[in-house]
C-alpha cells in the first residue's frame, strides 16, 4: 500500500541530503507532542546539528544565513517529532501553523526571512501538505541560548488510511 | 437569504467609518490561513495604515495610543484576512483566541492596553461572536519594525447556512 | 457518581496544601477562555500570591525559584479558570499545550527550568491527563511587569460522564 505524504518526505529527505534528528528527549517536565481533536500539538524545538545545540542571536553575531539554517534545523526537529510521536507520516493531512521565535538583537527585523528556514523545509518535504500559517517573532533569548524555536500543529486524519 | 454575522460586520464596519484592508500577502513562504478541525489559523498579522506599515516600539517613541491603533490595524488586517480566507465572513462562530505581540521598551507594562485596539475591534464587528481568549505579551522587536503583531484562531461552522 | 479528574485535582490541592485562587477577572477587552471544536483556550494567566501580582525579571533580581514559584502560580490560575470555565474539572480530558513566557534578562537561558514550575503542577493536578506539549520563550517584558505568564489549550470531552 503507498503512503503518499509519506513517500514524499522521504524522498525529499533524499533529494536533500538531509537525515531525521533523533527525536530531542524535552528539556524538562512536559511531553513533545499531545494529540487532542484532529490536531498534534507540538512543543517547540530547537535548533541540533549534529547533537549540538546551535546557539546565538540574530543581528549580534549570527549572521541571517546561520538563523535560517537553525531554523531549518528547528524544522527538521519538527518532523523528527512527527513521526516520532505518529510512528510515521502516514496520518499527516497538512501542517497547519508554526510559531517562530527568533532570539533577536533589538535592532534586527528579519524575522520573517530567518523563519522562512523552517517554513520552506515545511513546504520541501510535505508539498502542498506543508504550506503553513505562520506567526515569527523577535524574542531576547531562548532556553539555552538557542538561536530559534519553532513550535507547530499538525492536522492528522483519523487512520494513515483515510 | 440573511447572514447574520456577514452583516453585523458590514455594518459595524460602515459605522466606524473603517475600510478592510486588501489582505497583505505573507512575507514569505507561508500562507495567511489554513483551515483545520474546525478552526481557521491565521498567520501572524502586520499593521498597515493606507498601505504603509506602522513601525515602532512602545514605551520609546511610540504613544499608547499609537500602539493601540497599531493593534486595532493588526485586527482590521485579521477581518480582512478570514474574509479573503472564507469568500465572507458567513462561517465565522467565534473568534477564540488573539495572540498579540507588542514591540515593547523593557520598562513598558501596558501590553493589555496596547492589546484592546485588537480586542475592541473584534467585539465591535463581530459581537458576541468576537469575545476571545488572549495573550499579549512583550518583545524586543517585530518583522520589518513593526508595532504591534497579532495572529488569531477562529471556529467555523462547516457552511455559512448552520 | 464519581468523577475520577476532579477527584484527582481535589486531593492533589489538598496534598500539596494549595488553594485555587479567585479566578481572575481578564486585565482588558476579552474572556477568560473560550471552547471550540472540542478545545478550551485560555487566555495568558500572570503570576498572583494573596491576590498580589509577582513582578519582576529573571536573570535581574528574580531567582530561578522565585521564577518557578510564579510559574506555579499562574499554573494555579489556569486550573481556576478551567473550573470557572467549566463548573469544575469533569469534562478534562488533557491539558494539551502551555505557552511559557519568561519576563528574562537577555543572558538568562533558563526558560525551561521555570516553566517547570506550571509544568509540574499540572502533573501533579491533572495526573497523566497533565502531560502536556509546551512552549517556553524569554520575553523583554510582561504586562504590568508580571515575571511569568502562561496561556493553555485544554481538550474536553463532550459531558462530564464521557
Amino acid at each position: 500500500m503507498t503512503d503518499p505524504v509519506a513517500d514524499h518526505v522521504e524522498r525529499a529527505l533524499a533529494d536533500l541530503g538531509l537525515t531525521l534528528p533523533k527525536a530531542a528527549a524535552p528539556v524538562a517536565a512536559y511531553v513533545p507532542a499531545v494529540e487532542a481533536g484532529g490536531l498534534l500539538h507540538l512543543s517547540g524545538q530547537l535548533p541540533f546539528k549534529d547533537g549540538a545545540l546551535v546557539t546565538g542571536r540574530l543581528g549580534e553575531g549570527l549572521s541571517l544565513e546561520e538563523g535560517q539554517e537553525a531554523a531549518r534545523l528547528c524544522g527538521l526537529m519538527v518532523a523528527a517529532q512527527i513521526k516520532a510521536a505518529l510512528g510515521g507520516f502516514g496520518r499527516v493531512r497538512r501542517i497547519v501553523k508554526l510559531g517562530v521565535y527568533v532570539n533577536s538583537a533589538p535592532d534586527f527585523t528579519q524575522q520573517p526571512q530567518v523563519a522562512n528556514g523552517a517554513s520552506e523545509l515545511m513546504v520541501a518535504l510535505f508539498g502542498d501538505a506543508g504550506r503553513h500559517a505562520r506567526s515569527a517573532v523577535g524574542v531576547p533569548v531562548l532556553p539555552l541560548g538557542a538561536a530559534v524555536e519553532v513550535d507547530a500543529i499538525v492536522e492528522l486524519s483519523a487512520s494513515a488510511l483515510d
